[in-house]
């Protein structure tokens, strides 16, 4: 089965030019569909696609009705707000909408002239969340990362029975999901005693994390109680965004027992503004196969399908700016680099386990994948696993040292995939930044 | 400081005579609020008030404006689907509909003849949610059901170190909760395997199991990054139903590790059709103390009006029918009897808790209280304890013994509040259905 069609060609150009620059990462074979507005601007946050340094405005568009069918369909869904009720329709909608979107910003398209006055300059837009956000879910599907975080505690045996069964999760906060360019107070909160029986402390997070993760969106759910059989998981599945799951460490050790984390990732979790497809997505596709030593996943969590090409090739990398050095205009620096085909579960498997109690899952709710760490060093998707927990300080290229997040510490990951002869699809960017505590 | 005023004036009668008939549970001096329509019927839900054996439309009273000011404001926020918008408002709006729908149902009120026509009989309406839920939290309020379950796994030392410190909570799933008569298949999924290393067993739960708890609506929510002062605190509750957290104990042993509990809760969650506002719970408030071998609560969580008038007193209780008893034409088999007032952690300090961090709550969000289980025998609020985890069955009055619910079991939860010389201040029942699984 090949997932690839003429969207897919390589040799695609629009005229839309910046979308043709090399490594640009939002050309004609990518477009993520986000919510925008004019900066600053008085009108609606709307529906729109990016491509190149432009977006296209759908919601407009859609005014125009130039597409009958699943596309025209798809295309009405964009009137809104949201992309929920896009995410509602089916795959066959999506990539309608997909095929129209492609042929009419192609060079040469009838359609440029009716689509220029549809393009914003992407340096002029604001973003808000792509979805309403009804539910959102954190799983934690990096082995390596579970490994790294099981040795703060249990050196010899780091990995729970579980991990290599059960596609760990927890339910997180939607309320506080934001996105890119979120600022927000340091978390304060009670920490572990100085000792067995005294009180324990209070204030200010002092091991305040970030976390390097994807967000799932979902498309199409499911009845409440009907189980999403592995084989049709990724067409409950309408894109990726890159996601900061923000962590206080400290809160963590606290609290966590036995109900799992709250008050110490609640605070605030932050999303890239675009939503790449599971279509543009295709030519990264790789197989998904478990080592020889590992079990093999339960019937319901195996298919073909999944063992075939299950996995993505999408490449993630983690930068850091501080008050230093920006008031020196240097470089962010790069803290990590790591890649979302290293994990050890699928979104296909997320989303079947996820269903298979019966849960009901909706359009727009988010599935985050947990810290995406690689195997290797340099891998690290958190401060936590770069700097042992705090024991060895990293140095920036500007001088400063880091073990855990200062104020006005700004985060960013990025996301990408690259391929020979293929032009770069971009994730784009989620920056976030550290504000001083309010004073308790 | 007396929360008391003329609405609970016990001599209060309506001029809609159910109201006035002993221990009906919903006389003028209780007035929930909920979301219904005609049964089968295709109007929208609205918003209404119960009274006596009737619901007041309060959608409808509102086109007919007979209010200015908060109570007008407030009414005109019930010409709605869900409780939400009246929710957001404030605590003086809230109480001003009140005192308005108190009057206005009082014996010799003018408004008599304008509202009989928009009264219902509650026999013939059906429930939606009262409010579209954000976010859903569940606390583990009560120190006797924490130990009971932590004495399944540390008999010696039941009760972590940070549970008299920290009120535990975690996120839990929104859209799977209904409405009381909600039914469900049982979920599906792994289980700790019979040996070590050995793959997870995978099929229906065989140890499915109720909660018995309290849910808080929120009103006014938070700006994302402020704090919620304890003393405050309150002026965010709108009010409380019943909550039934159905738990699947066989799933959650074996996924509940490190993240807390996922599959094992989050397929069904079953609430009260009726908010009863905390307005309406007044004359059962009682103090809020400490034993004196407790340590007193950190200075965010303490406050002279928490410990003062905190708790409530409000009887709980768990009844059980299943489908031999239904047959037999059998009464329902009270299970168990608890209390909220022997919570270790008050609605206030959950808030307050809740948002120390900065986490932002929104009108219309669900704190469930965790499991209200009493300090003696008889007030367990699970199976898990009264069958100490599946031991010790029990035996019902029709002949059948239960460990863990059987298919088509039905669990009925009951709240209420009495008091010498007041009337009976119901808050209604939850119940819900466990439906066969749907086969593998």
């Amino acid at each position: 089965m090949s997932f690839l069609n003429e969207t897919h060609d390589p040799a695609l150009q629009s005229w839309v030019t910046s979308a043709n620059v090399p490594d640009n990462g939002f050309p004609i074979q990518n477009l993520p569909y986000g919510v925008f507005r004019e900066k600053g601007g008085h009108h609606d946050f709307r529906v729109g696609v990016a491509i190149g340094d432009k977006v296209l405005d759908l919601a407009a568009l859609a005014l125009l009705s130039p597409w009958t069918g699943p596309a025209g369909e798809a295309l009405q869904a964009c009137d809104a707000q949201t992309l929920n009720k896009l995410m509602a329709l089916s795959p066959e909608h999506w990539s309608a909408l997909r095929l129209a979107l492609s042929k009419a910003l192609r060079e040469g398209s009838d359609l440029q002239g009716k689509l220029e006055p549809l393009l914003h300059d992407r340096a002029a837009i604001e973003h808000n969340l792509p979805a309403q956000i009804g539910d959102y879910t954190d799983f934690y599907i990096s082995v390596h990362h579970a490994t790294a975080v099981g040795k703060q505690f249990r050196p010899d045996n780091p990995l729970l029975p579980n991990y290599k069964w059960v596609p760990i999760g927890y339910h997180g906060r939607a309320s506080t999901i934001g996105v890119s360019g979120q600022a927000f107070p340091r978390p304060v909160g009670q920490t572990r005693p100085a000792e067995d029986g005294a009180a324990p402390g209070f204030g200010p997070s002092q091991r305040l994390d970030y976390e390097l993760e994807l967000g799932i969106f979902l498309g199409q759910g499911n009845q409440h109680g009907q189980r999403i059989d592995i084989r049709e998981a990724e067409s409950h599945v309408f894109g990726f965004c890159i996601l900061n799951d923000w962590s206080a460490r400290d809160l963590q050790a606290w609290e966590y027992q036995p109900l799992g984390p709250f008050l110490a990732k609640n605070f605030a979790s932050t999303i890239s503004p675009w939503v790449v497809t599971l279509e543009a997505l295709a030519p990264f596709r790789q197989p998904f196969q478990r080592a020889a030593e590992d079990p093999q996943p339960l019937p319901y969590l195996t298919s073909d399908e999944n063992r075939e090409h299950g996995a993505f090739d999408v490449e993630l990398e983690v930068l850091l700016t501080t008050e230093a050095s920006r008031s020196q205009g240097a470089q962010p620096a790069s803290l990590s680099r790591s890649n979302f085909r290293d994990a050890y579960w699928s979104a296909a498997q997320l989303v079947t386990h996820h269903s298979v109690n019966g849960c009901k899952l909706q359009p727009g709710d988010l599935l985050g994948t947990g810290t995406l760490s690689g195997p290797s060093q340099g891998e690290e998707g958190s401060l936590l696993e770069i700097t042992g927990n705090g024991r060895n300080p990293i140095k920036l290229p500007w001088g400063e040292e880091r073990t855990f997040l200062q104020d006005n510490d700004e985060v960013i990951l990025r996301a990408r995939c690259t391929k020979p002869g293929y032009p770069v699809i971009s994730l784009g960017e989620c920056a976030g930044t550290v504000l001083p505590a309010i004073p308790v």
